[in-house]
């Protein structure tokens, strides 16, 4: 048992990081037991399919960063500091599990329509947890009254972002960046005092 | 000529819905020669592979889009009104683009070295413009001082998120998640007034 566990860590581990490297699509079962050195047999005895492994993949890194996240935001700091705390986390925990959270960010779209409604779920649960924070500020006066959905999306849009970019040797720790994008989203979430209240649609 | 241009075009418009619903490793010249009506000897024609494929598909989008942004940092404008309406552009034509600046973001990585070298180029020339609007303002004290280069990947990484969920039955304009986006963008360059100074760090 210990054993299983440990291999299909280890397989989708190895999926992970050929699934970010040659796309979920560009990957084949056969490539991927001869990278983790078994058997395709034994590869199919633990996933049955490409897509289960793609969904548990995704799965497990939502359920091991969901509850860290879900623990800041439900703490006693002021909602400034928890969102850009959230943010923080977030960040660091996507740059730490690049290889997943890329699977989830740019593979999930691949997935068939049975493991895509379970993926959405998770999704849309996890995101609950961010507009749940910017719902309290907004009803504190702590944050500027803006679309919910809207501003999450902007969030975890740029925090996700850095999976594509990160490299350990890019010249930026995990901690700046994190501190850059939580910064950006308490900036972008806090109540308006300075900036003129026209800022909002300047771009149109 | 006029013929072989359009062609040219039906070509990459195909092929770049191809590469975003199923990755550019998951689709092949055949497929894309029966999707577009031509035979695969006549695709070769006009595409000698699949890679100068995609990577015409990235260049001919950024050189249509990157124009139209530089003339908003150019102009006359006040910094942040510039700043905002290049983010409120970058993210309309990401909208309108959609399968094209899919492949950019998202499709881009599969790009074989030489064409990677070109490709890098064209998107460090691109995220000049937004560096150097950034540059400028914090030089001016209108933005706060910040690291540049981590605040424009931020700010693209923000808009670029865009091409995973936008969706035109999605409840938002184009123009609705543009201004959200250039709103966020000018609330993070802005200096800060009313927000206290340990806000960057507050997510360490």
């Amino acid at each position: 048992m210990k054993n299983g566990t440990s291999t299909r860590e280890r397989i989708r581990r190895e999926a992970a990081a050929l699934f970010r490297e040659k796309g979920f699509n560009g990957t084949s079962m056969a490539e991927l037991a001869t990278e983790v050195g078994i058997t395709k047999s034994s590869l199919y005895h633990h996933y049955r399919s490409k897509q289960a492994l793609l969904s548990e993949i995704i799965e497990v890194t939502v359920d091991r960063v969901a509850p860290l996240v879900e623990e800041v935001a439900q703490s006693d700091l002021p909602i400034r500091e928890r969102l850009g705390r959230a943010v923080a986390l977030h960040t660091v925990e996507a740059i730490h599990d690049q290889d997943s959270v890329a699977c989830f960010v740019e593979e999930g779209r691949y997935l068939a329509p049975d493991f895509m409604a379970a993926h959405v779920v998770k999704r849309d649960r996890y995101e609950l947890i961010f507009r749940r924070m910017f719902e309290e500020g907004i009803t504190s006066g702590e944050f500027m009254d803006q679309d919910v959905g809207l501003a999450v999306k902007a969030i975890l849009g740029m925090c996700n972002s850095v999976v594509r970019w990160y490299r350990p040797d890019g010249g930026y720790t995990p901690e700046q960046i994190a501190a850059q994008f939580a910064y950006f989203a308490v900036r972008g979430a806090a109540a308006a005092r300075d900036l003129s209240p026209s800022s909002p649609g300047s771009g149109t």
